[in-house]
């Protein structure tokens, strides 16, 4: 299991997995609004996501439209992975319309370590205090300048004054005052084109919710990664994979995330 | 089953499995070509969806070639589900070229009920008669301005001088002097992204090979509804319901049309 | 068989199943980048094969980052399918990023036989002379001005300077000075969108590691022929075809390429 960092208290005081299942029945009953602008080849997959867990996803770009799509929505998805005129121009109306309209939102900085234009945009992004961060290793390196460990990204989170969300083999979860280690997953989650992309919507349904954003970060990563557990047992390679993981996600209950969550 | 409007009389006239089955077979002789103009989450089940029939889907969007691309085609249709610079630029020129050229169009208003700037476009769309005008009831309500109903669609039909196909737990049908009631399908399609795109494409297939849109729509969501039943007797959530459809489709039968269908 | 032009020497010095297990292996080991500018209907699927046989995808079509992300690639994809203003200025940037850096690029003419525009635009690419040109029949007679046949397949790459795959029902490639024919496949491949493109992509996968395009272009396409009959053995139809065909190629293995491989 990851050590958190010393300075930092677990949150033994959530029962995780009975979170996760609460948050998630509720976003079954309540036909959770997302809107996400995301990148061309996370669109199908994200709203798939979002309709397997009983929400209710959209996706336009257009600049003329964002601000009336992101004030509808219950949360709001910011995903940096494809930039063309009409993205950028919708990224900051839309973050500008969610904070308005007290809806939180999320970021998924894709590939900021590969372009300085992205990473440069991501910072300005950020500047807006998304409920949540979520990133790999790679891009978190580039965004906070420094490594990343359970103690930078507590850091981190504390400097940007967010939740950070960095995935992986092992999912780290703080808002720089708490810190949660997630060891649930497969590895064909990376044998599948936008999967970190789709999970990044599953945070923001969750933080639609559930405003602490270091509570809707943590359950939906248990979510996701118990349901690409159950997706592996099934699945005969990547293709397989993803169809059995909308499969599971949409029929996941309190009793398989209580048997394989495994958070601490 | 769905009360006609009282005015207006069933289509007794016609046998609705044997004509699906007849369209559906000179679909698969003829790759039929539909070009489509559709949301970016449309793209690929639309296409898949329209090779699995045995057409021959085009997508391009490029105002400099929306012209050659539905001139080629027998088939247009038109959504707007993702409304950027150059879907905006083709969408006049695509429609112009299919009544130029003597081709039916489609068009599928996506989301009208969500953005006023899509609203207006849809009703200067509407300016240049489709074919058919597929929507849920909530876009039916934006554009119509009254709750759908059999009595509404039909109204609505005979002023706008199209055929409209609602779909949703029941279909409806009607051209204004003619009403179908369809009660196949499965409540999978509304938990996969684009589902009603795609099947809208599906409707511009028929009325390529059926020019009476009425007949086209009605014989098209037979079809669409007796592949989902059928896919969602195989699926085990929406992941494998997708490919299950699919698959369903492009092995779709008479006798599995004339045992499922239920249309009046 | 088919029969290779006569005035062309069959490659018979090249254990052609043996080397397509070699370099598909070395894939494996090396997460090859791939940078595709590819159409829309293709971007996931390309990026799901890519990562179904272990290479690491990116898509970005954005003017401002392409040269970034082709200098940082192994290999660099240009799919004209979407002529969208992005991709059209990216397009000529990307393929000199390319070929300052050294890095090898292929070219997949979509549809070029139903728009001069594209036409025009493929005749400009060329001139780069990318490493294989990968086309289907229709596009080779648009972009040859003679049909395609082995003989005039190789008068043209002679005259490109370049390797042609033609694929079809059979495969041809030819660099002018030797050809070979593949008959691997399976017909549902035709009936997935972007199949072909997604296919192109595994070349420029091969082209990354294998810098002679003629080997490069022949063992990809016998990987994807022979991964396709496996998934055909084990699909319904079209719909889990795919995801069938991306299990086959993530868990291809020698003696299936040395077992099926029909190629001479």
């Amino acid at each position: 299991m990851t050590a958190a960092p010393a300075a930092l208290p677990r949150s033994a005081s959530i029962d995780w997995p009975d979170k996760a299942a609460e948050l998630l029945a509720g976003l079954r009953e309540g036909r959770t609004r997302v809107h996400a602008i995301t990148n061309a080849a996370a669109q199908v997959l994200t709203a798939n996501l979002l309709l397997a867990i009983g929400g209710a996803p959209s996706l336009t770009i257009s600049p003329d439209e964002i601000t009336a799509f992101a004030a509808r929505a219950d949360a709001l998805l910011v995903n940096l992975g494809t930039l063309d005129h009409d993205r950028r121009a919708s990224i900051p109306w839309g973050i500008a319309a969610a904070k308005a309209h007290g809806k939180p939102w999320v970021l998924d900085p894709v590939f900021v370590d590969a372009s300085p234009a992205r990473l440069e945009l991501a910072r300005l992004c950020l500047a807006g205090t998304p409920c949540v961060l979520r990133c790999n290793a790679s891009e978190f390196a580039a965004l906070a300048a420094r490594e990343a460990s359970p103690a930078s990204v507590a850091e981190h989170a504390a400097e940007l004054r967010t939740t950070i969300a960095l995935t992986g083999p092992v999912d780290w979860v703080s808002d720089g005052e708490r810190f949660v280690a997630i060891h649930n997953g497969h590895p064909l989650m990376a044998r599948v084109t936008a999967m970190g992309c789709a999970v990044t919507a599953l945070v923001a349904a969750f933080a639609a919710i559930e405003r602490d954003g270091f509570t809707a970060a943590a359950t939906a990563l248990v979510v996701a990664g118990v349901a690409a557990e159950i997706a592996g047992e099934a699945a005969a390679g990547p293709g397989s994979f993803a169809p059995a993981f909308l499969d599971a996600l949409h029929g996941l209950d309190a009793a398989q995330i209580g048997n394989r969550a495994r958070i601490a």
